[in-house]
């Protein structure tokens, strides 16, 4: 039996690489002889990259970059299997987890570390760079990421802007003559499942910027920024910006990254499901299993557990999905390609319980899940 | 495929025939051809009227009798589905749960509305009374059961002693000869897992005075009145019973059910067993599921599911057993015939949201479990 597990992350406890090692643990011990083949997901956000350099045989790499305020620290990317192809974080370089409470500010944060980032992955020669970019600290429009990679971006005086969302609206001049010249050999793809636009009340700004720390006024006003530099790069790139979907990702930097990098934005499912190979493993699967932190209503919008589901069920193969939570109205998801689902959960407890001891638990409910698989066999 | 469903209660929480309905509810979703036979068990304590009248198709009869502090009350017994055999729970005429914690007292607490329900029961006609001694809130040795049939207790001015263990020390002569005539057609079995005997440090009094609201002082005081009163029954009878296992189980109503009843007493689940015929049920099933509100490693020693696994190994079935806790070292289950285990929990929860949701959780984990052993199926 030939068992294919391509679990997301349980979010703040377990990696998608652990998870599905502790799948495989459970499942060894109910059926030693089942072929198992480990492909941990993700969905472009945090775990993006250790997800696909242990499904695809790569490395991680490490480098020293500037966080959201402009401060060193180490960050990483990866590369895959085919060491051709690059995979970044922003959130590594330039996200909000990196900041404490206080510190965090659009106002000034920067994405210029996830310029940084790309730079290093096109020193390590790859052809193509894919970048994940949930989770930011930013709303600069990508405006650092762009100096990071030598865009010159000046104010009316001629001099070069400072970083952050609140100089946005002083950039006047775009002087790309310094762009990296490596980057059109480069294709570049975003792993993003944002469609807001770049501004307005569904742009960056007003849809995430108070988590990052705006207030209502500073909001209006970077707001305003990010669509002044939006239409300052559509003048220079001839490119429909503001208004495009996912251009209001991670502060902007989808527009950016489409502006300056002529990157292509795609749901993070979709790369993730290419870049792994996914679609060849279910083909040769048996089962399926996946998994996610919670699965509830929300996942058949999207969520890479439901990707897998659909996946699975094109080619009818069965697909068992754990969670640590099965939350409002889970049960849905049986009418949306999921054969079976269980929690991890082995008794009443509190989440930071379950969070805790995730790995015991997902073995344990594996092995129990696949002794009744067993079971089922001999009928 | 044929599937018994053979759970004990989840105490507090879902009667053992709301568990094996709850759990056909999702079997029937995940295999809408299986053939399901439930057979709610039970351990000889409260629920057990219940399960038994449940899995053998008999009915509840209600009797008006007096509770522990002789108070009117209404209790009830069951007439299994023989027609031939009544089974009383001690607990619903003489029970702790029928006190309030200020009342508790065994210095005063009868067993005489036990009584009453035996006479209740040879009323009906049955030939066989089964009688779970589980819950008591009395220490008095049986007295009290014993005078509801037609005993005098005289003390040594030969006039009737009061209720209640306070009462016991004062017991001079037994005059049976009022007994129930009809008591010597009628078999006696006690269900009770309790080994303690009547008198000393690990009897009755010591043991279970405390909890029953007997302070220090009036623990000795019992103690020494249940021995005195034994020792009568003991010249009466000639019968051992001071020493002997399970004499104590009560507030040592075991002693004088044995003495006044001529009464057996065996492990609870051996009498749920033959009563439910549960061994033909196990060797015509296909798989077998049990469960109980919690499953751990002390399930192991003579808890239901375990007996249910035992009886399931013999004739080499497979079990699943469900919990809405598994506790400290569940896993040794697996090594005394377990072959799946489940929690109810489908998320992080605290124990009273999952005995409040206790029948969905149930259903929908069993749909799950289910759907998996169908998966087994197609391989």
């Amino acid at each position: 039996m030939k068992i294919l597990i391509a679990p997301d992350s349980f979010k703040e406890s377990l990696k998608a690489s652990d998870v599905a090692h502790y799948i495989e643990k459970g499942i060894r011990r109910a059926m030693p002889d089942a072929e198992c083949l480990l492909s941990p997901l993700a969905d472009g956000g945090e775990g993006t990259v250790d997800a696909l350099v242990n499904a695809t045989g790569g490395n991680i790499l490490k480098v020293p970059v500037k966080d959201p305020l402009m401060r060193n620290i180490n960050s990483f990317f990866g590369i895959l299997g085919d060491g051709r192809t690059a995979v970044i974080e922003m959130a590594a370089a330039s996200g909000l987890e990196l900041l404490n409470e206080e510190e965090r500010d659009p106002w000034i944060t920067s994405t210029y570390g996830t310029g940084q980032l790309i730079r290093a992955a096109l020193d390590a020669g790859v052809h193509r760079i894919i970048i994940g970019i949930g989770g930011s600290a930013t709303n600069d429009g990508g405006a650092g990421m762009a100096r990071a990679l030598g865009v010159k971006l000046l104010d009316m005086e001629g001099n070069e802007t400072g970083p952050g969302g609140g100089q946005a609206g002083a950039i006047e001049t775009i002087d790309c003559s310094g762009l990296d010249k490596r980057l059109p050999e480069v294709a570049f793809m975003v792993a993003s499942d944002v469609q807001n636009p770049l501004c307005g009340e569904n742009g960056a700004s007003y849809i995430y910027g108070p988590q990052k720390g705006a207030s209502g006024e500073m909001v209006k006003k970077l707001d305003s920024n990010l669509r002044h530099f939006g239409e300052k790069m559509e003048a220079v790139f001839e490119k429909e910006l503001l208004e495009m979907p996912g251009a209001g990702a991670a502060g902007g930097l989808g527009a950016g990254l489409v502006a300056f990098l002529d990157a292509r934005i795609q749901p993070g499912f979709e790369i993730i499901r290419e870049l792994t190979g996914l679609e060849d493993k279910v083909r040769e699967a048996d089962l399926v299993i996946t998994g996610e932190g919670k699965l509830d209503e929300q996942t058949k919008f999207g969520k890479t557990p439901h990707g897998v589901a659909l996946l699975s069920k094109k080619y009818e193969k069965p697909v068992i999905a754990i969670a640590g939570t099965l939350g409002k109205h889970y049960e849905e998801l049986y009418d949306h390609g999921f054969d079976a689902l269980f929690s991890i959960t082995d008794s009443p407890m509190t989440l930071k319980m379950a969070m805790n001891d995730a790995g015991r638990l997902v073995e344990n409910t594996c092995y129990a899940i696949f002794k009744s698989i067993s079971l089922g066999r001999r009928f």
